[in-house]
C-alpha cells in the first residue's frame, strides 16, 4: 500500500507449549493475548478487532467461534471476531489478516491469536483431525498421514539430492540444542546423534525426534500502525507478511516432493513487498513439522541453495554457534517448542520479535531483520512475514 | 476509509439449496464461485484472493483448508486461500473480508463464497456439529440446542411483548409465500397458517416449520474497486459490511433473551458507516433461522419499534404486497431458502444485489437502498451489509 504509515507488531507473546489438557482451549488463548497486551502496553479495551488462528479446535474440542468466545472472555465488548483456519498455518494467517484490517483502517488495534489444544485427545483422534488438511478423496480415504507424507517428501529429496540420516539427524540436533534454553518449549533438552538414530521409527525415514510433537498451547501479537504503539521503541516493523495457496491434494497433483510451491510463492511476494533479499536476513524460523521440513523451507526460502541445504545444516551454517551470517529456529523450532497447530505461526512471530529487541533467551546477536515461514497442510497454504527492528 | 474508491460487489451467484450428498462440498462452492465470477464478467484469472466461510465442514465433512481446495479446483494459482468460521454468520464474515484484502490493496479481485454441506449427515451428526456454536461448557454440556435456545428467545419475547403463535406463524407464511417463486429454495412453496399451526412441535412454542431446514448449497460474491468491475452498470456498491461479536454463552451471560447485542452493535456500525437510516431501505434480507428471530432481527435492525415487529408483520407491513414501505426476506429467507450455514449470508446477499439490479424473481420495484443481516450462533457474530444500486 503505497504511502501507507508502517504497521508493526506492538506486542507479543507465548505460553509454554506441553500438555494442558485441564483448561478450556479459550484459555489459552486468553493466557497468550493478555501477556501480548501487557507487552504492548495495551489495555482489553484499546482492542478493536481480534482474530483467531486455530485448526482443529471444532473437530477436537468441539467449540467452534472461538474468536467470540476469546473476545467474551476477554471482555473485549462487541468488536469483530474472526475465527480463522489455514491447518498449519492458521496462526500466521490470523496474523495478516490483524495486519489487513489495521491497512484497511477497519482497525486501529488488532488481537492476532494463534491457538490449539490437542494433547489429551489421543492419537487416533489428532491424527483424524489433522488429516482434514488433506482431501477427503483421495487423500483422506487412501490413509494419508502427515509423517507419512513427509516420509515422501524425505525419500524424494534424498533420491534427488542425497540428503539421508546424516542431515536429517542435523535438523534435529540443532533445533533441540537451541530450543534447550527455551522456557516456552515442550522439550527444552538437547539430543545427540544417537539417540535421535535410534528413536523409534515412524515413517521411514522419519523417527519419531524427526516429528514435532502435538501440543497445548497459545501465542499472539497485538499488530496497530506505528505512531499508535504505546512503546515505540519496543515495537517491531511488519516489512511484509505474504500468504499463498497451494495443492492440498499434493501426490495427486503430480507437484514436485522436494518443494512447496506455496512456500516459494509467499516468500516471492513477501522479499518483493519487504524489498530485501535472503542475504540479508539474520535471523529465521521455518515450520519444521519434520527434520526434512526444514531443509526443504530453507531452499524454498532462497536461504540456502535448492539441494545443498542439507549439508549446509551439516556444517553448522545455521546453528547460532555455528560461526554462519544466519541462524535457523534459535528457538528451537516445532521440533523443540512442540506444535500446538493452530499456535505455532505466532509462536514463530513472539521469537523473532524477542530477537529483533534483543532479549530472546537464545539471543542471536544483532538481529535486525527477520523472517518467520509457516506452512499449513502439505503446502496448501503457507506464509512468509518479514520483521525487523 | 476516508477517501478511498467505492467498493463493490460486481457479480454474485448461489446454487440451488437443498440435498446435494452425492458432491464433494468444495464443488458446492466451486458451482457458486463460477457463476459468480461469470455474472461479474471475470474469469478464474482475474481472482487474487479466495475467502470460503463454512461452519462445519471438518466437524461434518472431515475438510479443512476448504478454501485452498477450492483455489486448486477453480485453477487460481497460489493465491492467498482463506478459511473463516463463525457459525451461521461465516458466509457474511468471507464477504467482509474479501472486502477488506481489496481496501488494504491486498487484493484486486477477492471472492468471496460460503459453503456448507449438512443434509446427508443424520440428524445426530448435525445437531452435534451446531452444538460447536455454544460454548463446551455448560451449554454443550447442557444439551443445549439452537431450536431449544431460540424457543427460549420465543417464550421471552412473548413475556414481554405478547408475541405468540399468530406472529411466528406470520413470518412463517409470508416467508414460505415469498420464496414460492424462488428457483434455488430448498422449499418453494407456500404454506397456509393451518400447515404452519399443525406442524410438529420442536421446541415449544416453534413447531417444525418455525424452523429453517439444514441444507447443501454455496453462494458467492465477488468484490472489488468500482473502477475494477468488468459490468459497471451491473455493479453492486458496497456502502458498509460490519461485524460485531456478542456472547456466545448467552443464557449465562444473563442477557436479555429478547435482543441480540451483536446485531445492535453491527447496525449502528453499519448504519453510520453507510449513512442511512433504517426508513432509507428498501428491501432487506434478515436471518429468519426461527420465525421468532426475523421478529427479533427486525426489532434490532430498528426496522421496526421495539415489541411492534410481531404486530406489524402480522399486518402485512413488510410483504411484498402488503403495501408496506420496505420488504422483508423477499427470497422467502432462511425459512424457505434452507439454510446451508455457512452459505447463507452470502445467499442473502446474492438476493440483494439480484434486487438492487431490479432483476430478481420476487422483485420488490423501485429497490435503491438494501441490508442483509446475518446473525452467527446465539448472537456470537452478527453482520450488516448495506448495498446500493
Amino acid at each position: 500500500m503505497a504511502g501507507a504509515e508502517q504497521i508493526v507488531i506492538a506486542g507479543a507473546a507465548a505460553t509454554k507449549f506441553g500438555r494442558r489438557p485441564e483448561v478450556e482451549i479459550a484459555a489459552l488463548g486468553v493466557e497468550a493475548a493478555r501477556a501480548a497486551l501487557a507487552d504492548a502496553g495495551f489495555e482489553p479495551a484499546d482492542v478493536d478487532a481480534i482474530y483467531v488462528g486455530t485448526f482443529v479446535a471444532q473437530s477436537l474440542n468441539r467449540q467452534g467461534v472461538l474468536a467470540s468466545l476469546i473476545a467474551n472472555l476477554l471482555d473485549l465488548g462487541p468488536v469483530p471476531a474472526t475465527t480463522l483456519e489455514g491447518a498449519c498455518a492458521s496462526g500466521s494467517i490470523a496474523l495478516r489478516h490483524g495486519m489487513l484490517a489495521v491497512r484497511a483502517e477497519s482497525a486501529r488495534v488488532a488481537l492476532c491469536i494463534g491457538v490449539e489444544q490437542m494433547a489429551g485427545a489421543g492419537t487416533e483422534a489428532v491424527t483424524g483431525a489433522l488429516g482434514e488438511a488433506f482431501r477427503r478423496d483421495p487423500d483422506q480415504a487412501a490413509g494419508l498421514t502427515f509423517p507419512g507424507f513427509f516420509g515422501l517428501v524425505a525419500d524424494a529429496h534424498g533420491a534427488r539430492y542425497g540428503t539421508g540420516r546424516e542431515e536429517l539427524t542435523a535438523v534435529a540436533t540443532k533445533n533441540r540444542a537451541h530450543g534447550a534454553t527455551n522456557p516456552r518449549a515442550m522439550f527444552a533438552e538437547a539430543v545427540d546423534a544417537e539417540r535421535v538414530e535410534t528413536s523409534r521409527l515412524i515413517a521411514d525415514p522419519l523417527r519419531v525426534l524427526d516429528c514435532s510433537p502435538i501440543a497445548d498451547g497459545a501465542a499472539a501479537a497485538v499488530v496497530c500502525r506505528a505512531s499508535d504503539a504505546p512503546r515505540p521503541s519496543r515495537a517491531i516493523k511488519v516489512l511484509a507478511c505474504e500468504q499463498a495457496s497451494g495443492p492440498i491434494s499434493t501426490i495427486e497433483a503430480g507437484e514436485d516432493l522436494t518443494s512447496f510451491s506455496s512456500t516459494r510463492a509467499a516468500a516471492a511476494a513477501a522479499y518483493a513487498t519487504a524489498d530485501v533479499k535472503p542475504a540479508d536476513l539474520d535471523v529465521v524460523e521455518v515450520h519444521d513439522c519434520f527434520t526434512i521440513a526444514e531443509i526443504v523451507d530453507c531452499e524454498d526460502l532462497e536461504i540456502l541453495p535448492h539441494g545443498e541445504a542439507g549439508a549446509a545444516i551439516v556444517a553448522g551454517a545455521t546453528r547460532i554457534d555455528g560461526g554462519g551470517d544466519l541462524v535457523v529456529n534459535p528457538s528451537g523450532g516445532l521440533l523443540s517448542r512442540g506444535h500446538p497447530v493452530g499456535a505455532t505461526g505466532l509462536a514463530q512471530v513472539h521469537e523473532l520479535v524477542a530477537q529483533l529487541r534483543d532479549e530472546a533467551e537464545n539471543q542471536v546477536p544483532g538481529s535486525k531483520l527477520a523472517l518467520s515461514h509457516n506452512l499449513g497442510g502439505t503446502g496448501a497454504a503457507a506464509t512468509v512475514t518479514v520483521l525487523a527492528s
